[in-house]
């Protein structure tokens, strides 16, 4: 069963300003009832549909499958109802990880957010300076959550 | 955008009774929010994803993607939350369209239901001997409300 296990932290603003070449996405999200997430996103020029279950501690099961880029703009477009993020990501290795910033923009402009994946919930890894407070266990910075409630409504 | 225009009808019993050679079908759907359909098949040993948006008259915007058998599998047991239908389908051809028969099991037992696909709305085609009341617009017959209210609780 594929498995994610991520940290995320916040990132300070002056690091934010130095990063280059990043990769814009763009992300709807299917309305749905229960704890699961789907998704669409374009990344940069490629499509993605993923599903998500319900997170459990730092791990949720994902399935993610590359689709034509127009099917994902169609879905995001038609089947999302204006639940869409859209964000600029950086890529940053730090010791033996690499680390996802992610610099929103729209609805949730101010918000910086840098994530590593893990092995398992209890790998070692090497905390950049540049990083501030540990969100992984706020619902808030969910990007599933950051749709219906943006951090510029905070 | 990929559209599929289906008209359905109910069968004959005495008819699906005959027919042979059936590929078994297993269907999970998401729990959704809104008017769309996140579903996950295996049919045969396939394993199908596939998102729906909104019905308006016969027509229906529709994105299926083959996916691993297991990850079908895995999305169904586990993220639809019992949401399940059981069917086997049978194939017919009648003049130049070719019907698919789904005869219900579970739930849904004593439900058959044939579908044609068409071009468009006015697609003429030939209606078989063996097809009943047709029920095209009747929302009970969609597979993502058997699952909700099914066949056998009518």
């Amino acid at each position: 069963m594929p498995r994610e296990i991520e940290r995320k932290f916040l990132v300070d603003p002056a690091f934010a300003r130095t990063l280059k070449s990043g990769t814009e996405i763009s992300q709807g999200y299917l309305p749905v009832a229960g704890k699961s997430v789907v998704r669409a996103r374009i990344y940069g020029s490629r499509g993605y549909l993923t599903l998500k279950g319900e997170t459990r501690g730092m791990t949720r099961t994902e399935y993610e499958y590359e689709i034509p880029l127009d099917d994902a703009r169609e879905i995001i477009s038609s089947l999302c109802e204006g639940r869409v993020i859209e964000k600029t990501r950086y890529l940053v290795t730090v010791g033996k990880h690499e680390w996802e910033i992610d610099i929103f923009s729209g609805r949730n402009r101010g918000l910086v957010v840098a994530e590593i994946e893990l092995a398992d919930e209890q790998e070692a890894f090497e905390r950049p300076t540049w990083v501030t407070q540990e969100v992984t266990h706020d619902p808030r910075y969910y990007n599933a959550n950051l749709v219906e409630t943006p951090f510029g409504d905070w």
